[in-house]
Formats: C-alpha cells, structure tokens, sequence
C-alpha cells in the first residue's frame, strides 16, 4: 500500500470527507509515485481511481502501483469522473480549488446533482509535500549536483559576442546530457541592463565586456525541480555593480543565517530586506525572498514578508534577494536550502558566488 | 486602438455583458499583442487594464500600446481585480470559465458581492482565434520553416547508439540557434517499441539498428507553435514497419485531400479511421486525426470524431494520424496545414516523408 495516500485517507476523515478529487499535476506526481501528465486522480478509501487518455494508458500501465485503479477515458473525463464518484457512493468529495477550473466544477456538479455534494478543499496535498521526504531529498540533491555542472559548464562557454539565448541553447543542451529531461523554467539569461527584469525573456542581445550576465535557471531530474541564480561577468566589474553585488550577497548571507526551525518566514524576508533598504536600496527589491521547490519550481513555502507562519526541518526553499535599477543593471543572487534540525544546509554551497 | 480588442467589446455587448476577465495565458497575448507572462487583462469598454506583478512590469510597460492601462499588483490580483470592476461600476463581468480557477471565481465573487454579477463564459477569444490572420499565419510560417530545419539537422546527427533525450537535447539546442526561444511542448523521440506510447517521455534508450525512431516536436516562434511528426529509420525498414507506414501515409493523404471550407471536422477524421480500418488497424489508431495550434499548440479546433462543425478558411490545424502496436512500434505521420478558399495548402509540405 502507498503510503503518501494511506495518509491522505486520513487527512480526509478528520475533514468529513469521503473522497477527494486531485488536479494538481505535481499532486498526482506525489502521490502516485510517477511523472504524470493530463490526468486526474480520485482517492478515496473504497476505491483510488487515475483517469487519463489513450495517449499515456501503456505508460500508466507500467507505473501505477498499489490499489490505484487505471480508467482510460477519451471523451469527457469529468464524465468519467461523475460515473465513478456515483458507482462509489461518495456524498462528500472534496476538489482543489485552486486547481479545477469553474467548468469542471460546474460540470462535475450538473453530473452528480443531488446526489454528491462538491467541497472545496485546498492545501491537502501541498500540506504533505511542503516537508521533503529522504527520497525527495534525495532527488532534489541530485538535481542540485546536475545544475552546478550546468553552471560549470556555461562558465567556460560564454565570451562576449554570444547571444543570451545561445548561452540558454547550451543550457538545455548540456542538462539533457546529465540525466533531466528538461530544464525546470525558462531559463533566464540577462545580459547587461536586461538583468533589471527580474524575469527577463533570453534574446538576441550579445553578451558584452564589463557588464553583468545573470543567468537563472534550473533542471528538472524525476520530477524534481531545482533553482538556483548567479549573476557572472565577463572582464571588468564596474564599481557600483561590485557594491551593489556586494550587498545583495551579504542580505542573502544574513537571511540564511537567521533560518532554523521555528522561524517566522516573514522574519527571514525581513533580514534581507531591512539590510538592503539599510544600505540605500530600499523599494528596489520588488519580490519576495524565496519560495518552496520540490515537484514544482514555485510550490509551498512562501518567504514573504506577508507569511507568519514557521520553517520546519524538512522544508526547502529558495534564498533569493535582488537589486533592480531599471535601465542599469540587476543583481540577484539565488540559494536552494533545506532547514534541518538545527538551521540550515544550502544544498547549493558548493557553487561558488 | 487596438482592432482585436475593440472586437471583443462588441461581442461582449451581443452577451449582454459590460466586461470580460482574461486569464487565458494566450488569449491575453492575443489581445495585448505581446507574449505575456503571469498576467490577468480585464477587457471593458470602459477601461481595459493589465494586471501583472513586479516581476514583469518594465517589460510590460515596453510592450502595452493602446489604450491598455497597467496595474502592478504584488499582493492578491483578485483584490485588485475587484477594486477596478468596482471602480468601473461594472456590473455583469464575465470570465472564462475553463481558466479561471474555482478559488479565483469565489474569491472575486466574495470581494464583489451584491455589486457584480459574474456570468461564465467560454470561446469568446477562442473564436476569433480559430481563424488566423495574415500576421498569424507568417509567424506560423516562419516558425514552419525554422521546423523544418531542425528536422534536417536532426536527420544528420542521429545514429545508433545515441540516446533519445540526446536528441531531444540538440534540437533544444538548435532551434535557438534558428530565433526560437523555446520548444513548443516536451519533444517526444521515441525509438523502437518506445514508438507504440503516443505521448513517450524521450529518455535513456539508444537508437538502434533497423528500428523506427518517432520524432514529434515543435518550436515556439514569437508566441507561435509548429508541431511536425516524422519517422525517420537508422539502417533497414522492416516489411511490418513499411507496410504499416504507408498506411499511415496513405490515411493522412486522403484526409488532407478531404480538406475544403465546409468540410465536416468528423467526416476529415473518418477518412482517415476508415482507411487504416479498411485494412485491418481499426482500433490502432486511438487519438484524434488533429487538432488547431497557434499561441498554443493545442487549440481550437479539434479534428475529431464527436465534431459536427465545418472547418474555415484560415483555420489552421494538424493531421495526424497513426497506427500503434503496443509492444511492438507505433507509426505517426503529423503535417500543418491551412484551410484555404479552395482547399489546403500543407504548411510543412516541403518537408520529406
């Protein structure tokens, strides 16, 4: 038996609900052990059912373990799902709310009428997957060790005259040489004033001499997502580049610092944002400091100055601040940690900044 | 003024509503002209504003023409989104109902109570979007021809011995060397009995000898999706393999030449079901005959069996047919093509098979 949905049964009882319908894609992955697409995933105690089309049924075949049933529907699969969630009897089934869309809740609804209630549920899953399991962790080490190659790597291509979206091409090349399949996001390649969009488009600038390149990018290995941001430089560094870079390092350096279990998120957001604002850059780091990662590259923790909740070991997330100057130059200087029993490990410590 | 948006007022106005909430990543793009990220486009005649965070506003104030207003949003866009409907008297928004998420309806609904009615909508863009207009169709030409140049590199560079995701890995890598910026979907390469799964996840498994190696890719063109299948042969074609491709062959020729304006979506479909039933594959052939892409390369229409309505001139769409052999090897042959006045041109028709 699956234990990560044994767990969930449970989960579901304490709210009163006999069955829940999962459309998370990542949700699904967890749950169900394996990388799926276009799917939708009924638990429930009587019966777990995986509804997918005809394109994935001899892939789902081979992987689905356990008691998770296998429904090939290639018409309406909310119609699939209705006949199901009838057949079992369910009166109680909860959905993510954030992750089915009206429509298919309405059609849900119109198909059961009467006879199933719908419950909008959120944070079940993520709840689980917000603390990272050995296998997990496992996994994201892996994805780690694979992106500091990368960045070793792309060290030695660039050289003035490459194009942005040349670096990008190698990136995607080289990390399906180590063992992903893909890479976790677009990857971000910023060259000189383009660094100031935090989430720059890779283009057809050239790379030039004394300007900052910041590359932001991540792999994804089974599933998991890795994220990491350096920012590199080809020949000279310019003056207020190197103190502005000098700072953002030392804002990240406290903010890891002050990670440990018990810690309130907004707290930790906070130390790298007052040393930023300290040093005359306040209103310049537009974003939030860091995010969860795991079978997405933007899942649960949020660092932001807005969350009161705690870290607990077992999460990872992203240390992230920035400095933007619009039609300058940016800098953000981007961590994965883990917060362990004690403080933190920064899976990404080996990679020099 | 932006024609495509003023477009859209007057069909709002024929739905009795006084504004739309866009939350379609390509509808949005379609309307702002631009390649959107992130973002929500409240369309009313009143006002339309584009609402997007920190990350992204440098690059949307660069890009937003007309008479779009901007809205930076960092804390929640639906509080945001209220506090303009609001703003702007509106009183019957409508939003759409497949990409709007449950929570986002509710939380809308709850932050407007008593003074917006919000009324489900669907293909209010999509409609438009059906039939391409003359900038739409360069861009898909253009992204058609860089298409075909990756094919032919990638014609030279396998060989036995070389892994599927490596070859996944050098088509990353040259089509942004060709001006793309990213693959239009996960590149399927799928070689030997790997062919009989529609949708394989490209992976560690080498070319080999004599066998099928399925290749299904696409590139993403400013915003525009190709999607292009070949079978392409390292050494000798087995008599199974060869019987069972000019079948194919022949099921996707006679649908293309079945394509005309007025043409029933079903009846295109059933050319070619018919056909690879005719000689004893019926069953084989499991997904649909086609479907639209644009700014996604899934979209409007589907080239399906359960579909009643006539294809247009202007219409873009996919053919694609196969034949699969769980176990054994799967054929697919996947061509472009436009509804003309007359008939079709075949975007990807000059490239071999």
């Amino acid at each position: 038996m699956n234990s990560r949905l044994k767990n969930i049964y449970s989960r579901l009882k304490q709210r009163g609900l006999d069955g829940l319908l999962v459309s998370l894609p990542a949700n699904i992955s967890y749950l169900v052990e394996f990388l799926s697409r276009d799917s939708y995933l009924l638990v429930s105690e009587k019966e777990s059912v995986y509804f997918t089309d005809s394109r994935y049924t001899e892939e789902a075949k081979a992987c689905l373990k356990g008691k998770i049933k296998l429904k090939e529907s290639n018409g309406s699969v909310f119609k699939s799902i209705a006949e199901v969630s009838l057949r079992l009897k369910l009166k109680r089934l909860g959905f993510e709310e954030r992750n089915l869309a009206f429509a298919e809740f309405a059609k849900i609804k119109e198909l059961t009428a009467g006879s199933l209630e719908l419950i909008p549920t959120h944070s079940i899953i993520e709840d689980k997957r917000v603390v990272k399991d050995a296998q997990e962790i496992e996994k994201l080490k892996q994805a780690t060790k694979i992106t500091a190659l990368a960045l070793e790597h792309i060290k030695k291509f660039i050289a003035c005259g490459i194009k942005e979206i040349e670096v990008a091409a190698e990136f995607e090349r080289f990390i399906r040489y180590h063992g992903c399949n893909a890479s976790s996001f677009d990857t971000i390649v910023a060259s000189g004033p383009n660094s100031s969009q935090p989430h720059h488009f890779s283009g057809q600038r050239r790379l030039r001499d004394s300007e900052p390149v910041l590359i932001d990018f991540g792999v994804d290995y089974q599933g998991y997502k890795s994220d990491l941001t350096r920012v590199l430089f080809l020949g000279k560094i310019k003056v207020l580049v190197r103190k502005v870079y000098d700072i953002v390092l030392k804002a990240q350096e406290l903010a890891i610092k002050s990670v440990h279990p018990g810690a309130e998120m907004a707290a930790i957001d906070k130390v790298a944002r007052e040393y930023i604002a300290s040093k005359g850059y306040a209103g310049c780091f537009t974003h939030n400091l860091g995010h969860g990662f795991g079978l997405e590259v933007h899942e649960d923790p949020r660092i932001s100055g807005n969350e009161a909740s705690a870290v607990r070991p077992g999460m990872v997330f992203t240390v992230e601040p920035g400095i933007y100057l619009p039609g300058k130059f940016g800098i953000r200087i981007e961590d994965m940690i883990l917060v362990t029993n004690k403080g933190c490990e920064v899976l990404s410590g080996s990679i020099d900044k």
